[in-house]
């Protein structure tokens, strides 16, 4: 099948193009800048025009539409006035994928959308939904809007909510990077209490379950997640493990963020019952193949800098 | 004040742009078409391209935003996909306002946003959401979206939610104009059971009203509506004895359609109170203008046929 991948260049959509190229497909991908992902036809472009959009659309001929395009600089995404950029560019990229006949678009979410103030694992169909900053409210505005946009033309939609996502390329600043380069370089990794619970899930592992998601018939919103509950000082304990087991964590080191919620995991029956999707790794695997990646990454850094 | 209005061509709109217009304030109207607007100054152009949307705030340099258009074609807004391109137009416009240093912004909402399975009075802070029709949705997930975004950059933001709106230039095949239509023409107005409860208000009524809105304080939601239950037999009683107390309301000769809410009316404390906008007159004395509006327009209509 012809597929359009939007982000098919980003840290998951890439892992879901690859995905979708090993399953047999012909896989587009847009970048805006040139670039090359192994098995992708590229179109460059930039989503925010409407002429890129059409462009991609014209020449993809998608059967099935991936967007998971949007704004996620690290430590400024959460309330940035570029949501606003990619909640429109989302709402026109469907219209226009409408138009042209794709017959189903999947589109990444958030599981910042849920009512996160109770500890209750997050189930599609049944936790409240109340998002607390203007990402999450961009996401879930946009997918009400397509939502029942697809509900009055027969369109097939799902939307895939994404939990905490960590693995090559995340930007060195976030939470597993931040302490796996801080332990390889020999630094204490400084950290919050640790007392949070999440529900984290490797980056390639989302990827597939994204391409799952894409290339099955399952509708609505569906949690991409390990669905395993995970403290945060079980996590960073996992990663000094993954490490040589070397090394200093310094909890409490951090403030935690106020109004952090304490728990935030996933109920995962719809990925692996309706989906089908079981990961091929365990987070155990998947967290030491990503200290791997981060020691050849500060080996190359430590070279740059030298 | 120099305000900027979009739909201030439009059904509601011009009143609004008048009664600003009459308050003193330099009041700009976009059109698709060149056009006038007593004591306006037009600017020509389409607000779904975002270079309209440019050109008209670099030349209106607005303090205030009134933002009244979106698509209403009568019978095919509930569920048009045009509901989309209006949601992105909005959303970019307040974007792009916001970079120019607008100070408050008043969008246009809907009754439609409510649940409206329960007889309450609608509240704006207490009545819970949830619109059913892609129109509302668009235009509830829109306010969310741009709610959450004036509130992380300090802007004023208000969202006049209108009920059920009649006067001079209605779409012809409406409610209120159909039946003053049929009875004036000496035909029987067919109408449904007309057990409905709604809350009309009068279109100049409501242009004031928004008018009042930009130039007020108040922020979040607002009910623009009389805040009077009225029957739909009622109405048409009214809209009989308008019309010099003779003809034939046939009630029940239209179906009603399915699934319609039994009675749609608005708290209007807000209005009243935090905006302190009262009409001038009564809906009786408002039916009884938009008779003499709709006889000269048969008239009129008889004259071009002949």
């Amino acid at each position: 099948m012809r597929i359009l991948v939007t982000g098919g260049t980003g840290f998951v959509g890439k892992w879901a193009a690859l995905a979708l190229v090993s399953a047999g497909h012909e896989v587009f991908v847009i970048s805006r800048t040139p670039t090359t992902v192994p098995g992708c036809q590229v179109i460059v472009g930039d989503l925010l025009k409407s002429e890129t959009i059409d462009a991609a659309l014209a020449r993809a001929r998608p059967e099935i539409l991936l967007h998971m395009a949007w704004y996620v600089e690290h430590g400024k995404f959460w309330n940035a006035a570029e949501n606003l950029d990619w909640a429109t560019a989302t709402i026109r990229l469907v219209r226009a994928a409408q138009k042209i006949g794709v017959r189903r678009i999947v589109c990444a979410g958030t599981c910042m959308e849920y009512d996160l103030s109770s500890r209750d694992l997050c189930v599609e169909t049944t936790t409240a939904i109340r998002p607390v900053t203007l990402y999450a409210v961009s996401k879930d505005s946009t997918r009400r809007i397509v939502e029942e946009f697809v509900a009055s033309c027969g369109l097939e939609f799902a939307w895939g909510r994404m939990f905490f996502v960590f693995g090559p390329n995340e930007h060195p600043s976030r939470l597993v990077s931040s302490i796996a380069v801080s332990l390889l370089a020999g630094r204490p990794a400084l950290i919050s209490s640790g007392t949070q619970i999440r529900d984290f899930i490797d980056v390639h592992d989302a990827g597939e379950a994204f391409a799952a998601l894409a290339l099955s018939k399952v509708t609505g919103a569906v949690n991409i997640a390990s669905g395993r509950a995970l403290r945060i000082r079980e996590l960073a304990e996992e990663i000094r493990a993954a490490a040589g087991g070397i090394g200093e964590l310094r909890f409490g080191a951090l403030p935690d963020r106020p109004n952090e919620p304490a728990c935030i995991v996933a109920d995962i029956r719809r990925l692996q019952d309706e989906v089908g999707y079981r990961p091929r790794k365990t987070i155990k695997e998947r967290l030491s193949e990503t200290l791997e990646w981060w020691r050849a990454w500060s080996i190359y850094e430590s070279q740059l800098r030298a």
